[in-house]
């Protein structure tokens, strides 16, 4: 018996057809959304390929702006104020770790469709879904954790019998990587969604778990002292983003028939070995995570234009007074 | 002949005897600071027992409040919240890097004494001085940047024969150090005020002078091929930051007559060596900064007392109404 390998692309399948459809229905103007990339970096450019890709399969009208990265701050604050632009999403690395912080929060968070900015992260952690107190404005959720959670959707880790919230009571996960970029997010979300999430990384691990509080529910997190070993026999799915070419996950401690989801630029499992021992094999998850950015650009674009017929109208009404 | 050995108490002094002048003359609520602790750092213990006692000193009530760092952030959400309290502090490093960053940007403006949050940072880097257009609140600048331009004012580096905002136009200063937090506001802080400044760090260096803008003639930073070799010997002033307990700065490579501060909790010059060849040498900086960061208090204070003022006679008005 070998896993059943998951192709990313069938994940997202749905997502696109569905976007496809959305925008060539649509009256206005078709959502823009501008990336840019500001460094030499490889995958950065494959990825900036695959989204103009999706892009011109889904309608989206997709700019790629290649700059310098010392003038990359000017160029978002011009497209911030561009009422053309709908979504901006910048090509990590960048800088250093702090500097590219500084610039995700440089991204306003009408037009951040990748989630990172800190009002999202924020929304995010603390289980508040919408930006406004009419509840008609939904937060963007970061797009890599977004993806994982529809794969896990796909491949039936989501329990549909159980109610909204609650769909992974009883699932053990663990997510090697606990950067507030995806992997911190990814394990809020699925702690958020009723599992027990074992999140590791070089410093330790973290346990995540559902919260009890009445007001936001919010998960929980924990210190812990088990160790990545301890975790993974007891763990139903493992996912895993080490950006390190030589990292592997050791086979021989996953739990037989795992569910193994790699959002590694890397392989971070020993594949052969892997699929001999896994129930489900998800190699990459970018496909979705595209699917997803131009999903939180449609939720962007719909805001933005009933900003813009809001202003048009109300300037209108002062040229008629 | 040896340098001059500036002790950063000498620096703090008028500033810690105006501080007390200002809270002794108060006539509503003291200030109070809140620091948060939640690490077993010795370096982060020492500065809160610092902060504590120079507030004992001003007449600040500062409160020490220890907690398990998965605990602070909710700790923290509260102290936002509670309009008893005047600032909050947090005694880095909590988590690692991103994570600590996302938790500066928990901490309300309106209590973030430290000047760390993106709005404050942004501010800075743009050289957007005022909160309000109507130019009533002054943003809060990060209290180690302010401090070592109140000790570079100190030693004679600013020329007050100069107009204001051109003080240091003529000085070569290399910043080993490009940290958010430290390092690259102080390059951005020192180009806005004229100067050319090297900044440097185990990535390369940048170079950072002054705009030319006419909006808000913000600094401008861009690559530099020029190494710490090749800064060094320039360098009229040398601030250094490097939080290895084995790194030293090359006493040979600085020039005859430097100005040499270090802000690292570590000996970055071979001090001996370095006082016969420096004019002037700040071994530390930490008095000035926490005397800066009870200004910051001060400023916060003095906004958040006015902001209950006006809430409380506005609701009075809605009673009488």
């Amino acid at each position: 018996m070998s896993a059943k390998v998951v192709d990313a692309a069938d994940v997202a399948a749905p997502f696109v057809a569905e976007l496809k459809q959305k925008i060539a229905a649509l009256k206005g103007p078709v959502p823009v959304l501008v990336g840019f990339l500001a460094n030499d970096d490889k995958a950065a450019r494959k990825y900036a390929e695959w989204t103009a890709k999706t892009c011109a399969a889904t309608g989206v009208r997709f700019e790629l702006r290649e700059c310098q990265r010392t003038e990359l701050e000017d160029k978002i604050i011009e497209a911030n104020e561009d009422d053309n632009v709908h979504g901006i999403m910048v090509y990590y690395p960048v800088f250093n770790g702090s500097q590219d912080q500084y610039i995700q929060n440089t991204v306003s968070y009408k037009k951040d469709v990748e989630g990172l900015c800190h009002k999202y992260v924020y929304n995010m952690y603390h289980n508040i879904r919408f930006l406004d107190e009419a509840q008609t404005q939904k937060c963007i959720i970061p797009c890599t954790p977004l993806a994982i959670l529809k794969i896990l959707e796909y491949v039936g880790v989501y329990n549909p019998i159980l109610p909204y919230g609650r769909r992974l009571h009883g699932r053990v996960i663990t997510v090697i990587n606990r950067s507030e970029h995806v992997g911190r997010p990814l394990a809020a979300l699925l702690a958020n969604d009723g599992a027990k999430v074992y999140s590791v990384d070089e410093n330790g691990t973290m346990e995540f778990h559902r919260g009890e509080g009445l007001k936001f529910e919010k998960h929980v997190e924990v210190e812990s002292a088990t160790t990545l070993t301890e975790a993974l026999p007891q763990s139903d799915v493992v996912i895993t983003g080490v950006p390190a070419r030589s990292y592997r996950v050791p086979t021989s401690q996953l739990k037989e028939g795992v569910i193994a989801i790699n959002f590694s630029g890397s392989k971070n499992f020993e594949e052969e070995e892997l699929k001999q021992k896994a129930s489900i094999f998800v190699p990459s998850v970018g496909k979705v995570t595209v699917a997803m950015l131009e999903r939180n650009l449609m939720r962007l674009h719909e805001y933005l234009e009933k900003d813009k017929e809001a202003r048009s109208s109300n300037s209108g009404k002062e040229t008629s007074a």
